[in-house]
């Protein structure tokens, strides 16, 4: 079994408008709903590629159980998300229907308590006792400790569990120097935890912080992955057109996955890069068409890379 | 007992944003909820005025759910809202913080089915035995036939009920023609209606239509009604700033709890426009502070309107 943890699931709601105007009224002619959070995006994904995967991290009030009622309904996901008393967060995309422009809107999510907090780090541990991999994923809820990621990340090492970390910011920095497996970062993430805006350089520093290995989503040119048998780069067939909400949850998926059947790096590469193009092609964010993933699969270019800083 | 109508019911949140720019991401700073739709809020300022009220409407899914659960903890308030099988809608209310300005986005409502539609239609008669009056409020979800209000008018007079409608549009304009015992338009709608932008005579001719009493709310200018009894201005003492979202709802409960308690015209007028005004000046949106109210209510001018068209 697969764990991903999602500290700040979400509601995600997509509004469907004709343009935004700030200060107008506006009727919304579609409404989506989606369970969300990174993690429980990385989670649909794996149970689409046909991987047992457990879902944890917190859930509370109407929005909770929204998206509780949802997960329910996923072959192959198991819902391990702890009650908290506060209510778990929404966040809106206001699609204009003239532009395609998306306008975001996140609510911070609930305050959790330290008996909440306790409860999960309790029902955590107990989860790492059959899971093969872990994802921890997204951003921290108030009350939660800026140092979360780097306790997790101890913890899963401590139970011999490989652990990917998703984050950003200070929880990404603390989170790094407890030497996670695996680090997934964005051009912006990776720059702000190292200081330099030049990839190759910032993913060899990002190593030297403690992560084990580093794959760096480039947006439309791949991924840039440095490890200790090597480095590459992992390119799509052609600049894609779409929605990149979800790409990067997706290429977690496809690294977690090739993890826990010890694909080799340039194969986990492959369909972590194929899976990110296929969800960005796809018509609803978050979403991928597994025949576009197929397809992608085989025309992902993934070249050594040889020089560094 | 007094008998609000709101067939579509609200989840109203407002948020709290620094700017809202199209196309960026926004972190929201506060999110308030609240149980809406015009009738809800009616009879929510009945309830603090001390009368027994019943709400009655459609409510379904998670956002039925909260609204519900909000309602329950209202003194005075019965909840006979009808379950269906779609999802309440949610409107969402973005405030800047730097201007105090607000974007608004209304999701359409949940479609109701022909079968929900006939249970609506029993549980309002059965209602109606022991109301002393009705008020009929806001927009049509999705398959509630354009005729409902003048339906629902008919039927509360077939039942001796008196009936108030606040609504708009074609709804407004059949409901109107049921002959219904007052409605109350803003500035817009009895335009809409009438196709006169000049108060007074537009009042008279909605009266024409079949409105038994026209009360018409200007805005900052308060209320002008046209009434069997005579017509009247009733003017706050100020020209208030604040928030006006829910102040129309206001001068309903105060039109309608006047009625109940067969208070003369000039005194439910002024009830009714101190109600609102109070509301304009409270902090929350829609919610009213009963001091405010209450020195208000004493220095509202009503004074009788003598020429016409």
């Amino acid at each position: 079994m697969i764990l991903t943890v999602t500290l700040n699931t979400a509601l995600d709601l997509t509004y469907r408008v004709r343009s935004l105007r700030p200060h107008a009224s506006h009727r919304v002619s579609e409404v989506v709903e989606r369970p969300g959070g990174k993690g429980v995006n990385v989670a649909r994904v794996l149970a689409a590629l046909g991987h047992e995967v457990t879902v944890t991290g917190f859930a509370g009030a109407a929005t909770g159980r929204a998206i509780r009622d949802r997960l329910a309904g996923i072959d192959g996901l198991t819902d391990a998300l702890v009650p908290v008393a506060g209510a778990t967060r929404r966040t809106i995309a206001v699609v204009d229907e003239l532009s395609g422009d998306t306008t975001q809107l996140n609510e911070p999510g609930p305050q959790i308590e330290p008996a909440e907090w306790g409860v999960f780090l309790d029902r955590y541990e107990e989860l790492l006792a059959g899971t093969s991999a872990v994802a921890l994923c997204g951003s921290l809820p108030p009350g939660v400790p800026v140092g979360a990621y780097a306790n997790l990340v101890r913890t899963a090492r401590s139970h011999g569990v490989p652990v990917l970390l998703d984050t950003s910011g200070e929880p990404l920095r603390r989170g790094v120097a407890a030497r996670p497996d695996l680090i997934k970062p964005n051009t912006d993430e990776l720059a702000e935890l190292t200081g330099s805006h030049e990839p190759l350089r910032a993913t060899q520093d990002a190593r030297r912080r403690g992560a084990h290995a580093v794959v760096a989503s480039l947006g439309a040119e791949g991924l840039l992955a440095a490890t200790p048998e090597g480095r590459w780069r992992a390119t799509p067939p052609a600049r894609l057109h779409g929605n990149p909400t979800g790409a990067g949850d997706s290429a977690v998926a496809g690294l977690l996955s090739g993890l826990v059947e010890k694909l080799p790096w340039p194969e986990r590469l492959a369909r972590a890069a194929a899976l990110s193009a296929a969800t960005v092609r796809a018509p609803a964010a978050g979403e991928f068409d597994p025949a576009v993933y197929e397809e992608l699969r085989g025309r992902v270019a993934v070249t050594g890379v040889v020089s560094a800083a």
